[in-house]
């Protein structure tokens, strides 16, 4: 039985939760980001005084094996009165905090409802919120600021917490336990990054036994990543582990016909990460999904972006073949 | 197995459920009133269009085999922010019917979810405002209204719905196999009543040949039936129905020393409602709970009378005893 870790949180661990939990014989554990403060998570965070449920949330239907429409009511957001805007999945992880009085408890009992196939568990019980200290002087507050923020052409020069915010004792067990450990996909600085810079967790994967797969990001981020290739994501990851990593996913497969007509993708127009790198460690293969999805109004034009997703089954796949 | 029926709604059925839950080899169904609408279950229905769910969630809780923090869990309220005042099971049920399309539904997908052992039925499932005309020719318009009108000087003309409501096919099919029916117990008007206006309700249990148990309030209400004696509220009761019931529960037990001081009863209050039956159907017995009950901030002085409730497990042997 391989124990596989996955850390980050949103889409990006939906997605490779969902295509890892087919795979048998092995434990699933996702470790996810506590930094989220925006949205849903972000007013029940400030009003209620609760943990940021919303990537929680995400993990847990994943690996829910319940009925369909119990995962689709952890998804369901209010659109009419008071609770517009919520969604009830955050809603019940805030309401069990509430009662269990520990939201790490309370992700154990939405576990148990949700019928969950592995373990959830936050990467930290602490409030995390995030600081980023520019090159300018300034700083970005929080995670949402940061997501829509452009300090690209500024850079980060340090990436931290406003408290004190360390591993919790079931993810530092689950890293040392591990064998496989995937970082993301997904938002690179906003759901990655926040895991990686938890007090303990670079000391605890230093001890780990575990190989590490990266999944390398299938596009850049507006006023974050562009213009990365391959390796720039390699090489800033690994800064953050102060390790290499074992094994790189890279994505070798072009959007369809259908997504560059629907996204108005023009060609040469970078959408796709340039692959560049070099090394021996690279897995390639198409990781890409091709399921069209549904612009929302108010999606800025360089959200288009977030279109283009890893594949759950194609990716699991990649991962299963370098397991096993 | 022994078919056992309930029916009203609010803390009555609750209690009465969680005595019967007890009893080996019975099938329990609670049909429950919708005509709630006040509180965090009427801004729900107000604010999203929702059947009423705050009975129906008493009754899941009450048969819920879950653990107690869950059915903790369905009876918390959010105190702080944008929810305040919501019950977080209210806020479920509605998600549920929002996502399952269908209130009747939804319940039976919580109830699954809550391992409800059991079956918990909406009496109607069309939406109810009660409608009440009084022999002055005013109205009184919903529940809540009515629960807090004195109405008892003038009397009552006729009790109904706004819209057409009848009897959902799953609570026909319930009374008709049903082999004990409990009418309550609870408020009179509020709860108990109407259940037995919902169209169809009458004939469906004129045809059944279930046995009616009766279990007489234990205390008036101020305003709608003060100084009624056990003959008063079995007349009226049968009136409703078109029918004698089998079986009258008289409550023959006094409060505890500690609750007439806690509540300051004085001799002669006149809380408890007088015996003076006289029919040979009836069945006497100690039924009241002598748990002390927290007085609200807000609570009004008659409502006091609230605290005065019957025993779960004494109202279930009770009614043990005569089905045995």
């Amino acid at each position: 039985m391989k124990k596989i870790v996955t850390i980050g949180g949103g889409t990006g661990s939906f997605t490779v939760l969902s295509g890892l939990k087919h795979i048998p014989d092995i434990t699933l554990t996702a470790l996810v980001s506590m930094a989220d403060d925006g949205g849903s998570t972000g007013s029940l965070r400030d009003e209620l005084g609760v943990l940021p449920a919303g990537d929680v949330r995400q993990c847990l239907v994943a690996l829910s094996e319940h009925s369909d429409i119990v995962r689709k009511l952890m998804s369901y957001r209010f659109h009419e009165g008071s609770l517009t805007g919520h969604n009830f999945g955050n809603i019940f992880l805030a309401a069990l905090e509430k009662v269990s009085g520990d939201f790490v408890h309370g992700v154990q009992i939405a576990s148990e409802i949700l019928k969950v196939k592995g373990t959830v568990i936050p990467v930290t019980s602490n409030k995390a919120d995030l600081v980023v200290a520019l090159n300018n002087n300034c700083f970005l507050i929080g995670e949402n600021e940061l997501n829509h923020a452009d300090f690209q052409m500024t850079g980060i020069k340090m990436m931290s917490f406003k408290q004190e915010v360390t591993l919790n004792d079931h993810a530092r067990k689950a890293i040392l336990e591990a064998d496989y450990i995937v970082l993301g996909p997904g938002n690179y600085y906003c759901s990655l990054v926040p895991c990686l810079i938890v007090d303990g967790f670079k000391e605890v994967l230093h001890e780990s036994k575990a190989k590490v797969i990266f999944p390398v990001n299938l596009t850049n981020k507006h006023g974050h990543t562009m213009g990365w290739k391959a390796s720039d994501y390699i090489k800033d990851i690994e800064g953050y582990l102060g390790r290499a990593v074992d094994v790189v996913l890279i994505n070798n497969e072009a959007p369809s016909d259908e997504q560059v007509e629907v996204y108005k993708l023009e060609e040469g127009d970078g959408v796709l990460v340039e692959d560049d790198y070099r090394g021996d460690n690279a897995l390639r293969a198409p990781l890409l999904s091709h399921a069209l999805i549904q612009k929302l109004e108010g999606d800025a034009i360089h959200a288009l972006r977030s279109f283009i997703r890893h594949d759950s089954t194609k990716i699991a796949d990649a991962i299963k073949s370098y397991i096993s």
